[in-house]
Formats: structure tokens, sequence, C-alpha cells
């Protein structure tokens, strides 16, 4: 592949007579967005304006529309890049957005994971296993209940605690607080137990709060945050990511599964190009709607090989519990972090005995 | 309605005999995120939780779910607010996000567009009538292409030219070359017709990089600027759009359409709250899927009463073209800003003539 073009995949609803047409419509629409009649310059027909490039039957009324896109018209900028890959027919009922093959150029400009699998393992020291980790929650909680949680969460051995994504820089819990007490909590488990449990304080905000907030896991020697990159935009969750090299780099989903982006596209490789050392998302059966099918592709797209960057660590979630364990291993196999929350936190006072036998099935699993 | 909570009106998919539980599973979704078993703090559970206000049958297997959540839990920060609105619900194909009935607190700290209707309108010189407003496209033009389609704009007596949202900062049209070579077509024209031409430059990419692009505007002393609230990152358009006090902030509603979040909702109320002074979306009738019903809530949402915030002006566009004007003006009333991109431009040597021709038959409405 050239670094020219990249091709986008979309799925599109059409009666056969037209798809055709619209898969025209759709490559222009992505492009100049204008009728063709309205461009006289040769060099935009030619090399800016979209070419439709493959389109397949997939089911009754449904195709696979590939369309070449100049990489011209999106400079390795993850704003740009999602705008004209997505940004108008995201408005068009009638399109998802499902693939995306991209030119080296933009593994090149983007990077993907500085620590990727391989770096997290070495930071939590945990090899030849799974990785746990469990999420700080209720929202409403004090610094210092918070704290209290995630020091039982690390006596039972989890590898890596993250703040809920609903945990933000509210009154009952103000960041800088909240990130001191927990991370005093999981040092001092860390401390007695010899282990090296990691924890990921959420980062939110507009681009100055985000840095803001770096500077404070910086100073406190945090190993790791999460972010949301459908919120905080694309560009400042790639700016942070870059910023934030050394640190673990969790990407969460909120506001993703309302576009109608591809999961294993979105969640998958775009939020890995963009810097993510491991994607949280939710794994079938919980309480969101995801096939096996989108799982597997999800966690392909993420840990799979692609060019040069390093693995993207999937943290299945959403409504798991112990109770399905060897099922997600045997599904996932050990390259993946199982993210169990809401009913590890429902064991209360034998939250330490829960967590420690959340740790202990993953690390039995295959033995 | 007090500060303490924010109602949020979801409509969700669900069986009869299901929906009491389904909405209650929402209320913890949105709020806490745990089992009610987790939470030991009584606090939590009275002042946190969310709570189910009102459930409506609104058709068949439809029912619009009414939720008070805690407004504690979202200071007023744009990207923790859709956060708890819509961050985790997103992911859950049966609900859909439609409304929100907001405290005082949140209209009062996020204040609302600048300017408003009254402002552009001010600043164009244009009183008594409906707005026009065009686009510069195809992507892939040269700053001085592009400069001299504006100028043909200009001439004819657009009130507003704003980029394709395309436009970023691509090698063929540099950002900095662009603005200061339309701006000056525009600023020529203006000279000899005693008009007050807009022009809005296409802001993208990080916070930082954002703030240098708002940097050149100023320096150029061009009134306006749009942004892609839903790319950039609600948080950061709202910061964006405060530092830009003085300048038109129009806002785009790229990659809004594929959240599953009411156009009114979005595109209307919340754009405005965050700052858009006007907020360009899909007309129904052209490119994009919009019925009547949607666009007249929408242009109702941004430009209606609310509390004291200034009105936000609706600026339909996508694929509407001059033989609508009348339509469109009889549709949404004067106070709207009619957007006319693609179908011009085709008009390529006689642009100007055209340009006239829209405006005046937006001058001459109802007269």
């Amino acid at each position: 592949m050239t670094d020219d073009r990249f091709i986008a995949t979309y799925q599109v609803t059409s009666e056969p007579a037209r798809i055709a047409e619209r898969a025209q419509a759709l490559a222009i629409e992505q492009s100049v967005e204008c009728p063709l009649e309205a461009i006289g310059d040769l060099w935009v027909r030619d090399a800016v304006l979209g070419r439709v490039a493959g389109i397949d039957e997939i089911a009754e009324g449904r195709y696979a529309v590939r369309i070449a896109l100049a990489s011209a018209t999106a400079p390795a900028e993850p704003g740009q890049l999602i705008n004209m890959l997505f940004g108008n027919a995201s408005i068009q009922p009638d399109v998802a957005l499902t693939d995306v093959e991209l030119p080296p150029l933009y593994l090149k400009a983007f990077g993907g994971p500085k620590l990727g699998s391989d770096g997290i393992r070495a930071l939590a020291g945990a090899h030849g296993r799974a990785l746990t980790a469990s999420a700080l929650k209720p929202q409403g909680l004090s610094p210092q209940s918070l704290a209290a949680i995630a020091g039982r969460l690390a006596a039972g051995g989890v590898d890596l605690i993250k703040d809920d994504h609903g945990l933000a820089d509210q009154a009952y819990s103000p960041f800088a607080a909240r990130i001191a007490a927990v991370w005093r909590a999981v040092r001092n488990s860390n401390d007695s137990s010899g282990r090296r449990t990691l924890y990921a304080p959420h980062v939110s905000g507009s681009l100055d709060d985000m840095r803001r907030q770096l500077d404070g896991i910086r100073a406190e020697g945090i190993p790791a945050l999460m972010m949301m990159p459908m919120i905080v935009g694309l560009s400042n969750f790639h700016a942070i990511a870059k910023e934030a090299e050394g640190l673990v780099v969790l990407a969460h989903p909120a506001l993703s599964g309302a576009t109608r982006i591809a999961p294993p596209l979105l969640l998958g490789r775009l939020f890995r190009l963009f810097g993510a050392d491991a994607t949280v998302f939710p794994h079938h059966g919980g309480r969101f709607a995801s096939t096996p099918q989108t799982c597997r592709a999800l966690a392909d797209a993420a840990r799979g090989a692609w060019g040069g960057l390093k693995p993207c660590l999937p943290a299945p979630a959403g409504g798991i519990a112990i109770d399905r364990v060897a099922e997600l291993l045997s599904f996932y196999g050990e390259d993946v972090m199982l993210l169990i929350g809401g009913s590890l936190l429902a064991a209360r006072e034998q939250l330490s005995e829960q967590a420690a036998r959340f740790a202990a099935e993953v690390a039995a699993h295959g033995r």
C-alpha cells in the first residue's frame, strides 16, 4: 500500500439498483463534499476526490463499500483522520464505518502504544498469565473511602486498579486529594506484599485540565492513567498519551458505542493507533449488547500484528463476575486483562478475599 | 427546579414487563455504576444514586424514561456532563438520550453564546431578514483558489463564508496561508461594496492546535470561526468558545449524527449551552435523513427562550439549493441563517451572480 490513499470500508444499506450511486455519493461526501460540476481543478478530481474501490453484497440489501480516500486530506492528526473517515457520513443513518486500511505514514506518525502489553506486564510484574483489574466505585465516595477500597483490592493482589470513568473532579472527591489518597493506600499495600499493583486515575476535561491532572499523577509517582477518547476528543487523547510516556495509558469506551463505528475498529485499532496501552470494552453477556464475534475481532485488532505497533492489551469488562473467569480466559487466552468492578465491590468487607479469589482464579487458569 | 439534580430523558426499547427494571438499571448505570449491594454509604444511596422520575409509554415497546441524576456527579464541565448523561448508556443499543432539564447552575456556569443571533446580525450588518451563508470547497484547492471563491461569494453579498469542515491544515492549503488569503479577498470585497461579509475559518485538532489557530484568526482580524464539538471534544469546544469572545462561534455537526443523542438536544441545546452563536445542521430533504419535526425542534432548542441564554442562530444546510429558499424561510421564519454550499459553487464562473441571487431571494422573502 502506498501512502497516497487510505481505504475506508463502510456498511451501507441500499436497494441493489441504487448502491453504485450511493457508494459514489459517499466517496464525494467524505472527500470533496460538493457536486462534481463544482470542481474545476483537475488535480482535485484526480488526487483528492474519493474513489469507490469495491462494492460487495454481504447480505440482502447490505453492502460493504470500500472507498479510497486521499491521505493528503487527512494529515496525521487524529481528529482530522476521523473527520475524513466518518465526519459527515455519521449523520447518514444508512452508513456505518467498519474498517480502515491505513498506509505506513499514519502508523509511523501516530506510533501506537508506547508500553503495550509487555510494558504493562513489566510494570505490574505479571508474566505467564492474564492480568486482573478492578475499578473504584461507587461515584459519591470520599477520597478516603475510595482509598480504603483500593487498599483492599491491592491486598487481594489485583494487578491494576482504575478510577471509575465517572470519577472526575467532584466536590466530594477532588482529583488531587483522590489520587494522593488512593495511591498511598496502593503503595502501602505494595510495600508490605512486595507486589506491584498499578493505579490508573481517570483524567478528563479540556486538554488544559488533563495536563494539570497528568502533572499531579507524575508528581505522585503514579504509574498509569485512563482517558475517554471519544469525550476528550481523539486529538487530545493522543496528545496526552504522548506526554504520558512511561505511564500505562488506558482507554475507556464512554460515548463510543453511540457512534456507528464498528467497535473493533474504534476501540481496538484506532485507540491503539493513537496510543492506548490497554483498551476497556464491554464483554458479551454483561450489561452491554456485544457479540462474541465483535469481542474477538476487537481483541484481535488491539493485540494482533500491525506494522511495527506494539500490542494494546484488551480489557473486557462491563458486568462480568468471577464465575466467568475460566470462560473468559478460554475465549481470550492469557494476553488479556480481565476487569471486574461492581461484582467484586459487592463483597464489601470481604473485598480483599474476593479480590484474592479473582487473582488466584486467573493465575491458576490452564495450570 | 433546584440545583441538586438534572433530569435526563431517554427513549428506551423494552418489553412492558421489564421496563421498570430496565429504567432502574439505567439510573444505576449513569450514576453509581455498580450493584446496589456494593453501596455501603447512605449518603451515596440518597444523594448520588440516580432516581427514576417517570416512565411513559410513547409507542408500543418504546418508553420515555426520566431519570434524576445528581448534579454533584457532574460539576459544570462539558465532558463530564455528557459522560454522566450518556457515557456508558451510549454503548447500550436500546437507549437514546432525548432531552435534559438542567438546573440554573449549569446555565450560569457555561453561559451559552456570547454574541448570539443579535451579535451575528450586528457584526454582519444584517437586520430584518434571514442571513445567508456559504462554504469554501472543494477540499484540495490552494489558498489562492479558495480565496477566489470567497471573493466571488462576498461580491454576491453572502453574509457569512465558512471553511468546509474538511479543511484543516493540509499541505495543499495550510491553515495560516488559507485564512490570510481568504480574509484578504473578503475584506477587499467588503471595502468596495460597503458590506460586512464575515469569514469563519475551521479550527481543529488538539486544544493546543486550536489555540494557535485562534491566535492566527485574531492576528488577521477575522471575525468568526467554526469548530466540530463532537470531534474536538465538548470541553475543548467550550474552552475555545470562551477564549474567542467577540468572535462568532459556529458549531459543525460532524460525528454528531452517529451518537444516539437527539439532534435538537445535542446540536440545538447543548452546543448553544457550551457557546455556539450559530449551529449548522442538516435540513430535511437534502443529503441527510432528517425529519421536519426534528428540524423544527432543533431550531426551537437553539433560539427559543432558555433561562437568560442568548439565542443561537440555526443554520440549516446539507444539500439545499436556491430553489428551496422560500420553502425554508416559510418553515424557519427570518431568524435563521441559510447555508448553501455545493449547489452555489457549481455555478463556477457565475458564482458571484448566483450568490447575489441567493442573497436577493432571502432579502426579498415576505416583502
